[in-house]
């Protein structure tokens, strides 16, 4: 008797009938002869109708306070819990015992980084217990409890990191997540409109499609399903069709040379010129910025004639509001002559594919595609089975069609 | 520095706007040297709109299946946690420091229970704590946690339970509640035009108006006020009026005859014919009716000559569709030619003073009063400081207007 846990995520338990078919898969998997755990979101736009109630109640004189972060999560905890509770009511009624749990509840300790929780533990006995009473248990994504007992959320795509740790910790046969999408492309099919449906892929590529842009599964939950082995099935909850299944890497995946392509928008680069060049200066910048949990990547570093440096990295647009006092206040430390600058609307796209260890002649490939394309290239980063470059935000499309064109990632491999 | 407990129920909380005067209420408090915890409930319509959402789950086919209590309990208790988190955020912008807690986060705990829960015991370590720090502490109102951890609700007036329990353990100065009313008055307003405000009433008064149909405090609420002697204050959050303060009775007090009339409407009077007149059947019939947590009241047994005796007692009409089935139950098991009928359309009038101790002539005085407006009296009950007469349902407006003019209770005492 195997463990299935199942996540569905917030469009797919965004009404009634939503959640009565959600429960229907469950059944069905239950009905396979599987214990079932079952990981929901917060309903639909809760999230953001949430967010809009904490932005009025810190309005005064048309000035938007800011909420405490433990506040914000104690408010947004709540939309998960809504959700559970229905599903579990939804499932009684159609004869299926069924019970829900807050993160809280099945002791799913993280710590106290409000907005941006990391999971330190799961107690999954309670779990283990009603699998074993029979029970279809229905568990709150994207929340915990510090160990103080104050509430806590995973941040972005922290529904998914509760599916894989679960998945974890209950040694699951897979984790479905359910989303509005048939599973993973090979790019966006937004917009390359002859993107292709993986079948299979491993944890590695998934690690840096989602690095670089791919959104449907963020790297934090990746990283939990490699570490601990966890199958994931990335499934439409609107259809039947089979889905991408994440999977430790085989041999027989080297064939492939590129898997997928990924786009990133809105990266700003962040220039700091005439930085002193001494050891430990750059460490010093970076070390500041990290604390500040705040992603950098692209990172140049040109030493000049007078002794000092140029030192340039992208960020996320997002972050520039957090970033910018941090850097202001390195480049006074830094003294001299130091000085920032921020460059805007910038993408970076991005070839991923298990098959470069193997296969030469990749990246020429890749940058004959965008110069026939007239795409400037501003930088290139490279990792064991990936390919990145920094080129203007408006160019991003384009690229990105020019380089799944490259490798002929329409036709299955 | 005195400690003050606040209560906003759910008219008070129901936007940013009113969240924003609940917030200056606390601030103030807090100014004038006190520590102030706020108790709040859920906003305006949330409990019926999550009801409505279980309501829409649980049906399939046109069926609507009843949900599982501690499901309910886990939905409802979003309510609360949603308010606490965003009084709490308005106070910081507000520059108040502030700190929410669900029930289960200051180890409010109680019996299993489901929807009608009862508080065991409070941890209040964490809110003093709070407390000492500076913070106005906000804490959700009706609602608990099991020894388990499974979240649950207080029942109906549960944010008084807290708001009482909480003056309790913390030895507050006062409990305020604020509502959308001034306070206690002699008479429900809407029935009775001259009605006034009551500016001081004992705890044994309030008692027992809320047990016939004053329905601001709640009976458990203040039968716990009573036994730790908290005083209480009802006022209402939309202006700065004083309102009614309940206290322990005082000797002056029984100058006052009578201090308030109730009505209590859709009773139910429940017949039970020809039950065999042997020693236990009574305490038979209401050990089992009390075994469903059905409240009886107005008992009346007469013996007849043939051995059998006539039963009656009232219900109120809600609890009519429980009962049936345990009446019908109870004369099958009582044989003989027992039957039962019921009687609809009954009201309660009630008046209650604890000056009737010491004064004679009051239920004279209610009796004629109720005569000359051509009120019937169906039965009456009598406590040491209240004279209940059931009436029928039609007549109650009639009787209580009656009764407050005969005590001449629109002039202050």
């Amino acid at each position: 008797m195997g463990v299935i846990v199942q996540k569905f995520g917030g469009t797919s338990v965004a009404n009634a009938e939503r959640i009565h078919k959600a429960c229907r898969r469950a059944i069905e998997a239950r009905d396979r002869g599987n214990k079932v755990v079952v990981v929901v979101s917060a309903m639909g736009d809760t999230t953001d109708d949430l967010l809009d109630l904490a932005h009025d109640v810190c309005t005064f004189e048309d000035r938007a306070y800011n909420p405490p972060k433990r506040e914000l999560d104690q408010l947004l905890a709540t939309g998960e819990q809504v959700t559970i509770a229905l599903m579990a009511m939804a499932l009684h009624a159609l004869g299926a015992p069924a019970i829900s749990f807050t993160g809280g509840q099945i002791g799913l300790v993280t710590d106290d980084a409000f907005s941006k929780a990391r999971i330190q533990s799961i107690n999954h006995q309670r779990i283990l217990d009603e699998l074993n009473n029979g029970q279809i248990v229905i568990v709150a994504g994207f929340q915990g409890i510090t160990p103080e007992g104050d509430f806590t959320t995973l941040g972005r795509g922290g529904s998914n990191a509760t599916l894989v740790a679960l998945g974890a910790v209950l040694n699951a046969d897979v984790c479905e997540n359910y989303t509005d999408v048939d599973g993973i492309y090979t790019a966006d099919p937004r917009i390359v409109k002859n993107a292709r449906k993986i079948d299979k892929i491993s944890y590695d590529e998934m690690l840096e499609l989602s690095s670089v842009g791919a959104s449907v599964l963020q790297t934090r939950a990746v990283e939990f399903a490699k570490k601990y082995n966890v199958p994931i099935e990335v499934r439409n909850s609107q259809n039947n069709n089979p889905g991408t299944w994440i999977v430790a890497e085989t041999p027989n995946m080297e064939h492939i040379v590129v898997s997928g392509v990924a786009l990133k928008k809105e990266l700003v680069r962040v220039l700091l010129k005439s930085v002193p060049d001494k050891p430990g200066v750059a460490a010093n910048i970076f070390t500041t910025i990290a604390s500040a949990k705040i992603v950098v990547d692209d990172i140049i570093q040109n030493t000049q004639e007078d002794n000092t440096a140029n030192v340039s990295f992208t960020v996320e647009r997002g972050d520039l509001a957090d970033i910018k006092p941090i850097v202001e206040k390195l480049t006074k430390e830094l003294g001299g002559n130091t000085q920032a600058s921020y460059q805007d609307g910038l993408a970076k796209v991005s070839a991923v594919g298990v098959g470069m260890r193997t296969h030469t002649g990749v990246a020429e490939r890749m940058f004959k595609a965008l110069a026939d394309a007239k795409v400037n290239i501003q930088n290139i980063t490279t990792s064991e089975i990936k390919i990145s470059c920094i080129i203007s935000a408006e160019q991003g499309p384009l690229a990105v069609q020019a380089v799944h064109d490259a490798f002929g990632l329409e036709k299955a491999p």
